[in-house]
């Protein structure tokens, strides 16, 4: 694991930091501090504006879209990271949420220890959990789901060797978060239903959690996709399905912080499930 | 929804607030503000010594075990929330990691909800991804686990009734977390292998994670309960399974945070897993 480390250079450290859903008072204490103290800031756009806009654009590297709408290559920013660390600089990689649930950043952990970078993970609040909370809506209920399992939505599964197994996640019997799920939201909810899924089971729909504009829809496995398109939910988005979330509709009169959302929710109320 | 609800007093706020998995840098800048500005804080012992230390005492009601080892009744804290908050508190409910991923937080927010008591949730880091972060094992990885599940081990697998369908958790292909799963490590583990899990899958247990005296022990699927027994792995521990437990081999060396952990790590390498 030692050749090519740039071992006896003074390595920089490079901090994978999670910056949760947005909202700025969500980061952590010690991401907060590290945004502050460090030399580089690698960013993409899913941190959201307000947490972008708190770091001094010269410290700022954007290797998300570029102009073209092309990404950065995970390659490139691999490479990066080590070339900063190696010229002794403090680097922070920030990403959307936690940087170990989806976004590569297990990647690049894997990466940098082996090129011989020191490397620390600061977890963030991923937005599978901080998402569904912003509607009100808990991930577990003793009483609707003792699991909870986050998938991602960016495969296809109308492909054969599509990596995600809905039908085991529907007979888990847990809640399913996807994330990044707008857009195969027909294809998925298909394939749940196709697993036996009822089709009444509670689904809500998280556009930009706890950003300015946050938006929900709610409906049944049957009904979120005209939901969705009522509301015109855009990503980035985060999909509950399960009884729980239900518990939007019991809590949202009481619930602090849910008037930042615009008043016509899109509500597809096919069917009420019982939580 | 508006009956018994004490409408017309000024009825304070009750924060559902997550610690995050110990850390108190792990706080998020709002818990921390919420801790400093709460007028009452109750609490288990779940949050950790580093956090409750920074509570002060006159704040603190503690709903956790009593003396005697008995947990305080849930019903008893539901009543006491209300209570405060009639009273015109500005009360934190503070839950070890995050509210709403097991530990009854959905619970509370309905029936404070149903009570017509302002609640506001917010996040905190579920050890379950803090956890294997602190272990350098992220919980995704593109080539190894396309999904994520969070069970409890609280539950009894060998019960018929059980909850927890591991055979289905099994078929997602993705990490399984298992929160609260130190004693009955045996039973689900078994019960992951009759369902035909490889029994060379990589295993992590995590102690005390961000803690001080964070404790690790690895191992595989079938060498786990015997690599528990010789490290001396105790509760609040947490459980990772799949193929990313394997990365923290790949990773150590320049993991930062990672020499806090003791010396004489135990490892029972029964099988190398591949990532």
């Amino acid at each position: 694991m030692s050749d090519d480390t740039g071992e006896g250079e003074a390595t920089g450290t490079v901090h994978l930091v999670g910056s949760g859903p947005g909202d700025p008072e969500l980061l952590t204490v010690k991401a907060k501090r590290l945004l502050e103290t460090a030399d580089v800031v690698l960013h993409d756009k899913l941190p959201g504006p307000e947490i972008i806009g708190m770091i001094p654009e010269a410290k700022r590297e954007d290797v998300g879209k570029r102009a073209g709408g092309e990404w950065t290559p995970q390659e490139y920013t691999n490479r990066r990271l080590v070339e900063l660390a190696r010229e002794g600089k403090d680097v922070v990689r920030l990403k959307g949420g936690d940087p170990t649930v989806f976004g590569r950043g297990g990647e690049e952990l894997v990466h940098l220890a082996r090129h011989g970078v020191p490397v620390e993970i600061v977890p963030g609040i991923t937005s599978a959990v901080a998402g569904p909370a912003a509607a009100g809506i808990p991930v577990t209920h003793r009483d609707h789901a003792s699991s909870v399992s986050f998938v991602t939505g960016h495969e296809d599964p109308t492909k054969a060797e599509s990596a995600v197994d809905w039908a085991a996640l529907a007979a888990t019997g847990g809640t399913i978060v996807v994330l990044m799920g707008v857009g195969k939201l027909p294809d998925y909810t298909a394939a749940l239903r196709e697993a036996g899924m009822d089709p009444e089971t509670p689904v809500a729909l998280i556009e930009r959690a706890t950003w300015p504009g946050q938006q929900v829809a709610t409906g049944t496995l049957d009904s979120i996709v005209s939901a969705r398109d009522a509301a015109g939910i855009e990503p980035p988005a985060i999909t509950v399905i399960g009884d729980v979330a239900a518990t939007r509709a019991d809590v949202l009169e009481f619930l602090v912080g849910a008037d930042r959302e615009p008043e016509n929710e899109a509500v597809d109320d096919g069917g009420d499930g019982d939580a």
